[in-house]
Parts: structure tokens; sequence; C-alpha cells
């Protein structure tokens, strides 16, 4: 082989970056974008007129409508002179007394929406996210705890940057998982110790198969520093009982692990109730008093996901509970680093938090909204989860919550050789079948990762109408009959 | 020492972001946050009534009014229901026709600037980067090169995180710089390989400095694998000649470096003329056939600084130029586990090169807003100046270009034996008081790297009157006197 003129080639960068996955994203992906692009250039030779990307949780791509009142605030931070024109923009323009309110009270508090925050975020943010918290959880919140950030995503890389300490720094990561987790665990070097979720149990964790991971890495010389749970789950769509957390947390406790609940789907809940990580560990540091004292929990919030979906607009937060003031200093230096997340996502975080209430102007609206979003995802699980149902081979729980069903496929071992034969896992074989004849991308379930012999796909319910739904099933049939 | 009860301590982090330094929004920024705070709650025992942030590039906390027609179109992006009002908007709140034209074209791009966009970027936003870099360089760009980043500082990160394999690999960088680079290779763990800046020649690049580095890390055993350049410079505020351009480039393509061009002041130069490294090295492979096609580079460009000042958006991008077809797929991965960045700063981007052209209504203001900006920069820039020249001990070059002044200060040995005392740098010290007695607060040299026995500090030009400059300059005079 002559040696490239080139510094960089795929044998020379960053081994990390070289082995790090990313399926949401991948392959598929890359092909459904090729597919739109070919549609939107005339092209007729494809065998549907649309591209629905069921592959990543991104609402309003597929049609959610933003709140009004968060996007009438935003317009107002970002030219803040039409504040000048009061009368027009409340007798002509639809605005509310309570949306130039917000404005101003936001605009004050970070100057121009231009201008670069503290690095842990707006002080008068943080005091609505304490508010928020306090109002949920029913204890104590400190802004001094909490930092706003670009997404969940950027959360997750300052903290695990944080957490690992070298090759053998281990942790504990659900399996199936949104691949953030594995992807930024091998950018950063720390070692992956996979714990499976209990299908059984529509998706909850399972302590023994935690205790037996944790078992297994620590044998093998990993040194276990954390676990991440995702709550409600991410492909699953489970919501844990507070049993489950209590558990979690008790085990975190005996073994000194950083907890990470990735809450990002927190209002996202069809079935059952959202516990939060910070409530259930308080209300045991209360009932068993000096027992859970030295757990570290980083909980974690957006504003993609839930009723806001802005994912585009590239806010969150997390807050810190238990951790040594020193190491937080190391956070906050961590984070300058980037300088600061969005101004105006920030002040998204804030709305987020601190909505219309009841009695308030845009009230009315908002609550509208909210639970037309609501109803209409809820509708949406349903209709997928009742096609499945009607599907051979395939198996799949009662919707839960987030924004994802992740049935199970029992594919003919004629797709799984086919498979084969192409080098390709029958999951994704199977995905890729399903976009080249409908347009549709959904995620093979290896992207999250999946039991040995068994086989998923991650879809969202986020496209509207049934038409799609309807094309997936006459699909499937045909595939099935195919390799039969 | 007994042992924790929690995982994380300041002992067992993550070593390399302990180690990371990052003194732009270090120590003296934290204590003038809270002078800020007392200032806010009326304590009165301060010996100033104002804190000026001179310690970062923040033109809009310092008054820096926004681009309307910038504002204009983020608004509608924000709120497209106010499209549906054209008379409103054209009649009575001064929006001009171009503003609904662009607001409708971004739309078009993005669909909802709460959706995630494609992970490089919203393509025709690309586009019209490509467009503008072949105006700027009268050399061809493609789109597909192009990445869309959230700030120059994600840029750096992802393409030092591709560039950095393991602990030999280093990367030259100038000293002083701007620590955002040294921090985020203390993160990768490579290599930091320093080359001095030459004080005497206006803070230019030296060949023969950057030579020496380069063979002192390489019989070190360091594998040199890029070299950073800020131009305009960052600190520093030089802009490089052609030829200083052209030497770089050569040296790099002798040693395959990647050439890693930090550009984000291209349009603050107060004198003499930006030269990009993309256009010289187009211009070095036209005039020199074959010499230089193997030349790795990325240049980044940002909305923070320049007339756009835009920093609290987040938003900037990078071009690639001469990477491997597959190591770019690797760094499309890399940049998608974040997902995207934030969508209205891609729309930013858009507008910040394809600003409103002469003869179209937005032109004349767009045009004024752009000038007075300049040239209040530069009457800042040569007020600060003209305030250094008067002061004892205090040496600094003619402004060229970025937002700051990096002068050199001679400080009394007595000076230098009282911040031994209290176990600081001299120029802490003098930083400290500085911001003690008038509030300004300024960054020390030692946080971009100074050579041994120099001291110097950066302050921004950005603060608005002369005030503040009378305050710097009765400080100084106090402190000499003080201490001679």
């Amino acid at each position: 082989m002559a040696t490239s003129q080139k510094r960089l080639t795929i044998d020379t960068i960053n081994p990390r970056v070289r082995e790090a996955e990313y399926a949401v994203r991948g392959e598929l992906a890359v092909l459904s974008e090729e597919f739109r692009a070919r549609l939107a250039s005339n092209d007729s030779s494809l065998p549907f007129d649309q591209v629905i990307s069921a592959n990543i949780g991104n609402p309003q791509q597929l049609g959610q409508k933003p709140i009004t009142f968060f996007r009438q605030v935003l317009s107002l931070l970002q030219y803040p002179a039409l504040l000048e024109n009061e009368e027009i923009l409340l007798n002509n323009l639809g605005y509310k007394p309570d949306v130039l309110e917000r404005a101003r009270f936001l605009l004050k508090a970070v100057g121009s929406v231009g201008a670069y925050t503290a690095s842990n975020g707006i002080p008068e943010v943080r005091q609505s996210i304490a508010r928020f918290l306090e109002r949920r959880d029913g204890h104590p919140a400190d802004p001094k705890d909490i930092y706003l950030s670009s997404g969940a995503s950027s959360a997750v890389n300052n903290l695990l940057n944080i957490i690992c300490n070298g090759p053998t720094s281990g942790v504990l990561v659900p399996i199936p998982q949104y691949p953030l987790y594995t992807a930024t665990l091998s950018l950063l070097g720390g070692k992956l110790v996979p714990y499976y979720l209990d299908e059984s149990r529509g998706w909850g964790t399972d302590l023994e198969a935690i205790k037996g991971a944790y078992k297994a890495a620590t044998e093998n010389g990993t040194e276990v520093r954390a676990i991440v749970i995702i709550n409600p789950g991410n492909p699953t769509g489970a919501s844990l009982s507070a049993e489950d957390i209590e558990a979690v947390i008790d085990f975190a406790a005996k073994k000194k692990l950083v907890v990470m609940a990735d809450e990002v789907y927190q209002t996202n809940i069809f079935k059952g109730k959202f516990y939060s990580f910070k409530r259930i560990l308080r209300d045991l540091q209360k009932s068993h008093p000096g027992t859970y004292d030295n757990v570290e929990l980083v909980s974690m919030h957006s504003i993609s996901k839930g009723m806001v979906g802005e994912c585009g607009q590239r806010g969150g937060y997390f807050e810190l509970v238990g951790f040594d003031p020193v190491v937080q200093q190391q956070v906050y230096k961590l984070v300058s680093i980037t300088l600061c997340p969005p101004a105006t996502a920030q002040c998204l975080v804030e709305m987020m938090v601190n909505p219309p209430q009841k009695g308030s102007p845009s009230y009315e609206l908002y609550e509208k909204e909210f639970d037309d979003i609501f109803n209409g995802l809820k509708q949406k699980a349903y209709a997928l989860y009742e096609a499945f149902k009607q599907m051979e081979g395939v198996e799949c729980d009662e919707p839960q919550g987030s924004m994802y069903l992740f049935p199970t496929i029992n594919l003919p071992t004629k797709a799984i050789q086919a498979a084969k034969k192409q080098g390709r896992t029958p999951d994704e074989f199977y995905a890729v079948r399903l976009l080249e004849a409908t347009g549709i991308c959904v995620v093979p379930g290896s992207g999250f990762g999946q039991k040995e012999g068994t086989l998923h796909f991650r879809t969202t319910f986020l496209a509207p109408g049934t038409g799609w739904i309807d094309r997936m099933q006459k699909f499937h049939k045909e595939f099935m009959d195919e390799f039969h």
C-alpha cells in the first residue's frame, strides 16, 4: 500500500473517533436523505413519493407545531424593537400582555440574546428551573447546582468527561440504549459496562442484571464509576416504577456509583407516572437518615422532547445533587471552555419550566396546544401499536412513554441468510429494505444494542396520518411472503 | 486523609479535565461576576460603580447593537405567523421587503427552526457559504466540504478530536494564543507544541520559531500532526502578510501538517488586509503545480466576532480543504453525535455571508450599522492605544485587528516580589489589583502564554466611552507609585 500524502487517513485519525458508532444518523439516515433529495429533484424512479424520517425524534420536522407563547416571546427577544409597538402587538398581531411581560423579564436577565451568558447559564433561568424542580419534587433545589446545556447531548458529554478517568473507568449503560452513551464513552476511552433491560417486564430495569454486569466488569479489572438510566426509556419508552428507581439508587449508594438520570422524556408519559430520581433520592434520604448521603446524582432535561419539541434550538439543563463543590468547580471550568449554550435556547428552557399559568392571558391557548400535541402523540402511538399487533412475527409492548416504539421482529430463516450474504445484520437488512420500498426510515435494534438472537427496530410515532403505517404493513407482508 | 464517600473528588476525576486551563473565564472572571452581583444588590462598599468585562470578546454585552436586518429576519423565523401580516410588518414595524423574502427563503430551507437540521448544517446555508468563499477567495468552494458549527469552539474541539491520536500526537500552537487550543488539547490528551510569535514584528509568525519548535518536539518523540494559526491574532490582533501565510503553508506541506486556520476575526482588520489561508493555498497550488496538493487545511469562521458580534447565538462554520473523503465521513459521524448546531445560528451564518446587497431595501441601514460598528471599534482601539502610550512601563503595538490589545507591562521589582508573596504571577497580581480597584476585568498574559520574563495582559476595546480608560490610567499610576 502506498503511503498516503495526507496526514489524516482512516488509519491515522483518532481511533476513538473511528470506533465510535452512532446509528441514529448512520448509513440509513444518509440513504434516506439521498432519497429525499432525489424526490425533491422530481426523480420519479422511486416507489414512494415521500420520505418519513422515523429514525429520529424530530417532532417539528414531522409537522408538530411549536407552542405559540414560546415563539412569540422568542420573536421579541430576537427583535426587541417590536416591544416599542405594544399596541400593534396586542391589537393586531395576537400577542398577549404576558408574552410582552415575559420577553421584558428575559431581556432584562440576558441583556441581548447575542451576548455570551455565564457559562453555567443565565442566573434568572437557573432560578426558574430551581423553582420548577421544587414544585415537581417537593424538595429544595439550588440554582448553583443547575447548569444550562446545549441539549442533553452536551450535558452527557461533559459529565462523562468528568467521570471517565482512563481506560479502566466503566459506566453501566442500559441495553438497548440511545447510542449517544456508547458513542461518547468510545470518544472518551471509557469502558462500556452494558446491562440488559427486561423486555418481559416492559423493558424495566432488572437489578439482578445490573448486579451481574457490575460484578463481571469489576472482576475484569474495571472500576465501575457510574450508572446511566434513561427514564422514560429510549428506545424502549418504558417509564420506571418508584421501586425500580429505589433499587437503582440503593445499589448506587452501596457501590459509590454516580447516577446519570436522562429524564428528557419526563412529560412524554402515556401510562403510569413519572418519578424523578431526585425526588426518590430525597425521599430515601429522609426516610433512611445517613444511608444515602453519599449518592451523586446528575439529572438531565431538554427542550427537544416533550410537548416543546424544539430540538433545533439546542437547549437543556442538568442538576447536580450531592456533588463535591470542588468537583462542581471543575464542571464549571469544563463547560466554560465552550463558553455558553445558546442564549435563546436558555430562554426557552425558562419558558418550558415556567409556562403560562391558569388565569394568565396566554394560558388557554398554551393548554390547548399542549394537550393537542399530547393527545396526538398518544393517538399516533396507539395506531402504530395496533398495526404492529396485526403484523406477522412482530411483538410490541403497549406504548408507555417517550416518542418511540421498539418492537421485536421475528424474521424467517431465509431473510436471515439473505442478510448474511449482504454482510448485514438481519434487522439492518430489514430496515434497508423497508426504506427502499416505502421511504420510511427506522433504526435497526442493533444500533441500540439488543440481546443476542433477538431483533428489533426503533421507530418514532411522530409522522402525521396513517398512510405511512399502511405502507409499512404492506411492506412487511410482502417481505415475509418473499422469505417464507 | 479519610477516604471520601463520594466517587468523584478532585483526585479521582478525569485528570485531563483537572489539568485543563481556561483563564478567559477563570478566577478573575468569577471575581468580577461577584462584584457585579454585589453592585446589583446595592453594595456600596466597592470603589467603583460598574464592572467592565474587558476579559472576553462579548460585544453586545458591552452595548454593541445587533444588525437590524439579522434580527428582523430571526424574529420571523421564530414566529413565522408574523409573515401573514405583511402590511403591518412593512408599513408599521419597519420591516423591508427583503427581510420578508430572506425569512421565507430560510424557512423553506429549514422547515422550522425547532427541528434538527442535517448534522453538517442546512444545505442551503452551506450553499451560501460556498458562494461567499468563492467571492472572497476567487477559488471554487464546495458545500459538501462545509460544516456548520456551534461557534468556533465546537469546530476546534471536533477537529482536534479527529487529529489527536494518543499522547504522542502534537499540535503546534502559537504563543500567546487563545487558550481554547491548549485547553482542548489537554482534554484530548494531545501534546502542546508551542511556538512563539514575534513581538518585535507586530506578533507575526516566525518561521524559524516554528521550525525550532517542530524539531525539538520531533526529537522528543512527538509526532507533530497539525499547526494552529490564529489570523487575525487573538490575543495579539496581528494580521498576517501573504508571505507569512505562504511560509506556513510551505512548511506544512513539507511536514504533512494539517493547517488549522482560525479566521474568526477576518472582518476585524484596521490595518493591512486579510488574506485567507484557503486563497493563498489555492494560489500556491496554481503557481506550483503538484507541490501543495497534499495540504490539508481547515479554516474556521464564526458569527461571534466581526460586526455581527452575535456570540450568544452560537454559530459558525468550518471548511475542509484537501481532506480525504473517508476522513470527512468520520468528521460527519463525529459532528452527528451532538446532532446539529442551533438552527437559528445557522441562519445567522447565512445572513453574515450573504448580507443585503447594494440596491436592496435593507442595504442602506445595514451598511450604516456595519460601518458605525467598525468605526466605533477602531476609535475605541486607538483611544486605548493612546492611553497605553502614556502609561509608564507599558508598551503596545498599534492596533491591527481582532478585538484586543495585548500590551507588555514592565512592573517594578517590588511588585514582582509582592506577587510572589501571594503565590501569584506578576501579571495576575496586576490584573487582580486592577479589578479590585476599578472593576475592570482583563486577562493576564500568562493565561495565553508569553515568553519567559515578559508580562502582558489582554483587554478588549469594546467598552463604550473613555471613562474606564481614565480609571485604568489612574490605577496604573497609583500601582506604579506604590511599588516603586
